[in-house]
C-alpha cells in the first residue's frame, strides 16, 4: 500500500479485515506509515528505495497531484501490477513503474475518522489488459457490490460530476448554514430537507425533483431573495437560479 | 383547507389519518377540489363565495404568489385563525381576511405522488398572539415531532436558505447527471456519494465535510475540469470553485 492518508487507511484496514495480507505501508511521512502499519500489523517504510518488491499488487493511494512525482522516485515494479486511486489522473502515468498500470478508483468522499462501508461504494477500474482488469475486478469485488469497468475519459466525466454532486452541493449547505447562523436559526433545522431533497434525487432523475422559486420563475420571490443577499452569495443566486429557469423553460 | 395542490394535498390526507376533520376542500380548479375532497371525504368548492364558515382553523396552501389575489376574493373570515403555509410570505398578508393571521409553514419538499411522514418535517409556526401561537404548536405537534416558533424574519432566512440547501444542490446533481450522460455513465454511480454527502453534512457542520480540488486549492485539477466544460457549467464552475478556495484561504 503506497500511501497512509484517507483512501490508503480505510482501504487497508478493510481489506485486511476481509483477509488481505497487506505486507508493507509506504509513506513520506513515517509517523503516518508506522500509525497504520501497525493497525494492520504490517511493515512499513518512508523510504522509496526501501519499497518492497514482494507484492503482487501495489495500490497507490495518495494525492492526484503527488503521482507524478512519485513515479519519478520509487524503483521499477517490472510486470507487477500497480493500480492508482485516483479519478482526476490517468491510468498512463504508472506505465514508467511497470507494463501492467491500472485504476481502482472508490467514488467516495473520506473522513480518516469514520468507518467507511466498502460494499456500497462503487470501484471504478480500469486496466491496459484483460487479464488484471479481471483480476481487479475480483478483487474489488471482495469488498465491494458495485464494481464497473470504466476507461478513463468516463473515469474524468465521473470525477468532474462527483465535484458537482458532492463538493458544489456540500457547498450549498455550507451557504445555508451561514444564512441561518446569521438569523439564529439552527442548521438542523434543514436536515430532514437535504436529506430528503438527496434520496429524491436518487430515487428518478433529478431533473423530476426539481422544485423553488426558480422553477416556476417565481419573480416575486426571486427578487425579494435577491434584495437581500449579501455580494458572493447573491452571484452564486443569480448565476444558478438564471441557468435553472433557462433549464427548466427552453422545453 | 384552502387548496388542493401538494401541500393541501399531503397535509389534508394527514390530517384525516390523525383523526382531524376537514369540513371544506377550496380550489379554483373543481377537479382538484373534487379529487382530494373525494379522498378524504369532505365537502368541496371551486367559489369563494361558498367557502364554509364553520371551521375551526383555516389552512392557506397555494402557490406563494397567489396568496395576495386570494384574500381579496374570499369572504371576510372574522375572528377565525387562519394560516398560510408559505416560507416566504409575511403574516400580514392574511391581516385583511382575520385578525388571527398565523403561519404554518411545513419546511420540506413535497411531490404529490409520493407518501410524506410529517412527523420527521419541520413546523415553522408563527401567529397574532400568543394563544394562537399555543394552539398551532398543538396542531403541528400532532402530526410532527419538530415544531419551531419562528418570526416573519427568520423564516424568511429559512426560505432563503432552503433554496440554497435543496433547489441549488438538486441543480448540481442535474448537472451531474448530465456530464455523466454525456459519457454513458449512468446517474446512479452517484447514488452513494450523494446520500453520504447529505449524511456527514447533517452529522457535523457541512464546512468541516467540504473535500475536493476548490477546497485543496488543486490548481491542476481545477484547470484539467475547465478545459472540458461547457459553457453554463464552466461558469458555474469556475464561480463555486472560487468562492470555495475564498472560503478555506481566509483562514
Amino acid at each position: 500500500m503506497i500511501g497512509a492518508g484517507n483512501v490508503a487507511y480505510h482501504l487497508s484496514v478493510y481489506f485486511k479485515e476481509n483477509g488481505f495480507n497487506i505486507i508493507q505501508i509506504f509513506s513520506k511521512n513515517l509517523e503516518n506509515a508506522k500509525a497504520l502499519g501497525n493497525k494492520i500489523d504490517s511493515d512499513f517504510t518512508n523510504e522509496e528505495a526501501l519499497i518492497s518488491s514482494e507484492a503482487d499488487i501495489y495500490i497507490v493511494a495518495i494525492k492526484d497531484d503527488a503521482i507524478a512525482d512519485l513515479v519519478t522516485k520509487i524503483p521499477q515494479l517490472k510486470n507487477k501490477l500497480i493500480a492508482h486511486t485516483s479519478g482526476s489522473v490517468g491510468l498512463e502515468i504508472l506505465n514508467k513503474l511497470s507494463n501492467r498500470a491500472a485504476v481502482f478508483y472508490p467514488l467516495q468522499t473520506f473522513s480518516k475518522d469514520k468507518n467507511v462501508d466498502f460494499q456500497n461504494i462503487p470501484f471504478c477500474i480500469e486496466a491496459s489488459n484483460s487479464e488484471d482488469l479481471e483480476l481487479l475486478k475480483t478483487l474489488a469485488s471482495e469488498i465491494s457490490q458495485k464494481v464497473f469497468s470504466i476507461n478513463s475519459e468516463q473515469r474524468a466525466a465521473i470525477h468532474k460530476a462527483a465535484v458537482f454532486a458532492c463538493n458544489f452541493s456540500n457547498y450549498m449547505y455550507i451557504i445555508a448554514e451561514k444564512i441561518l447562523k446569521e438569523n439564529n436559526v439552527d442548521f438542523s433545522i434543514l436536515h430532514p430537507l437535504i436529506t430528503e431533497t438527496a434520496r429524491k434525487a436518487c430515487l428518478n432523475s433529478p431533473y423530476f425533483s426539481q422544485t423553488g422559486p426558480a422553477k416556476r420563475n417565481d419573480k416575486l420571490v426571486i427578487k425579494k431573495h435577491l434584495s437581500s443577499l449579501s455580494n458572493d452569495e447573491l452571484e452564486i443566486y443569480q448565476l444558478l437560479t438564471n441557468q435553472i429557469i433557462k433549464t427548466y423553460n427552453n422545453e
